[in-house]
């Protein structure tokens, strides 16, 4: 019988730590969970990582000398080569922390550090609706707009690790301001913060919406998941907010779509669980910006694997260093 | 010794047809051009194709059997499998023409097709501005703009060899309608022809400016070199015109550079030759508009090749078939 490793993925978040002890044919044999609370620094994050690690060995019932790598999924920026935190917008204060190296001493086994999109991207490559595909974009839909390129059958990295931020591409070169400090990015005019920001406006400005009575009047408690809400009850305002960020959202499909000629844009994250309303004027748009040949060959499909595609990539992660010795160490 | 083949590389433009012998090491052993004259269709054109192939042949003395390889770099869009053309904008008539096996019979020696942007981008690669580097953006901005993406030291191609369609990405979602039917898009910003159009729109509003001197009043003289002439003598709208379009490219290529992370942007093209006028908007964009890692990792230079892009990347073309035995027959 060939030498079966188990891998343990990782999936560090700004709000949810997720560990699992995954097998070769991408199986999840224990699953465990931590909050993040990233305002307690590092140290304290990382412990908890290290604790949830072992607890998912425990419950797989497997000795350290048993798991043959672990692989991290981490906000970025990373230097992933180094394997070091480069202040990601989500966890406060994580300047240059050597994340690979801390967990690796706390579990005593071989790490690899990737960016969490990135591990999403080959979670879903792997395991998910991009199984069997060369040339998928994965973009993940939450807070923020997050992606990862598979080319020629590959994660694409680039020069420096760098690649994928399909978020921070310019789709409205005059438009909002975006967290990056560029204007009219893609995540200022089609994420999660950006569908809230637009529904505040229009609440403050005294326009009459279901919106305002979902919020019981408190702007602050204004979310994109709300305006979905307020939408599915018919309100016209909430529609035309997540229209308008979904068509932004299609502008950008279709430009990825002329550039990189896929074959299956995959697209997860908490506003994909809108359906229709997202993936409709999606497709729509691609067609109707995208050259024929590319927007034909291109299905726009949801994620398969859920909250599971950090742990599930995580664990890619650490299968393809150790396989092909290309451990970022 | 080593056996050392040559490899005719042909250049097919909308204006010129370049041919020319390529040694193993990228040397240009002989060369010649003919007119295009599109109009006289497919037949006439392909046939001085042929006539300008035997002409560097015999120039270089040399017979068939010496030559191991025609590569042919024709505009998109094509089908590169079967070695067709898709009815390129600038070769009106070419619908489905089977142009790879048409030049293969005509010269008798094995023949690969590729898209003219790709091709210049592998020679700019192989024997230019982006010798060693392996993650490189190259874009061509002259009528249109085109481009080629070298990731991972190999031309990328996507799953029906359309990929790097640069100058339709979208920049400004509600911009001037482009020739591709999309709305905003790089080429209907800061293409040679959008320039040109716009110094239309200027004069013909009769805001005083020497763009309407140079032309001596007739609108359809005025070109994106005008243009720039006037902007070099001094002209305030002229020079006003020119920025906001390179400050569109700039845009374009800083969300390029999130996006691929490269090592290199190669900037080449009729457009290229205003110098600082285009490179000095487009460094500066990118650093205000990307990320600083990524900005810094990115530097961005002109193309080296000038008019033998072409013909070089359409021998490299032919190289890379020949040696890896992949040509798209």
């Amino acid at each position: 019988m060939a030498y079966e490793p188990f891998i343990i993925g990782i999936d560090l978040g700004g709000t949810n730590i997720r560990a699992a002890v995954v097998d070769h044919i991408g199986e999840i044999i224990a699953y465990g969970h931590r909050q993040t609370l990233a305002n307690e620094g590092p140290r304290a994050v990382i412990d908890r990582m290290i604790d949830a690690a072992r607890e998912v060995m425990a419950k797989a019932g497997l000795a350290q000398c048993q798991v043959a790598a672990v692989g991290v999924g981490s906000p970025g920026p990373l230097d992933i080569e180094a394997g070091v935190t480069l202040s990601p917008a989500t966890l406060p204060g994580w300047d240059r922390v050597p994340l690979r190296q801390l967990i690796e001493e706390g579990l005593g086994i071989p790490t690899t550090l990737e960016n969490d999109a990135n591990a999403a991207a080959l979670g879903e490559h792997c395991f998910g609706a991009g199984r069997g595909v060369d040339h998928m974009i994965y973009v993940t839909v939450s807070t923020g707009i997050g992606g990862g390129l598979i080319l020629d059958g590959t994660l694409y990295h680039g020069a420096t690790g760098m690649a994928g931020e399909i978020g921070h591409t310019t789709i409205l070169a005059d438009g909002p301001l975006c967290g990056c400090g560029n204007r009219g990015c893609l995540e200022a005019l089609a994420s999660g913060s950006a569908i809230a920001r637009r529904a505040r406006e229009i609440v403050t400005s005294g326009v009459p919406t279901r919106i305002a009575n979902l919020a019981n009047g408190n702007i602050d408690l204004i979310t994109a998941k709300l305006v979905a809400d307020a939408a599915s009850e018919g309100d016209v305002e909430a529609e035309k907010i997540l229209s308008e960020a979904m068509d932004y959202l299609g502008t950008g499909m279709a430009s990825l779509v002329n550039l990189f000629n896929p074959e299956l844009v995959v697209i997860g994250g908490g506003l994909a669980h809108i359906g229709e309303r997202l993936f409709g004027p999606v497709r729509h748009i691609i067609k109707q910006r995208a050259f024929l040949a590319q927007a034909q060959a291109a299905r726009v499909v949801p994620a398969e694997l859920g909250d599971h595609a950090g742990v599930l990539g995580a664990s890619e992660v650490a299968s393809i260093a150790l396989f092909h010795g290309m451990g970022n160490k």
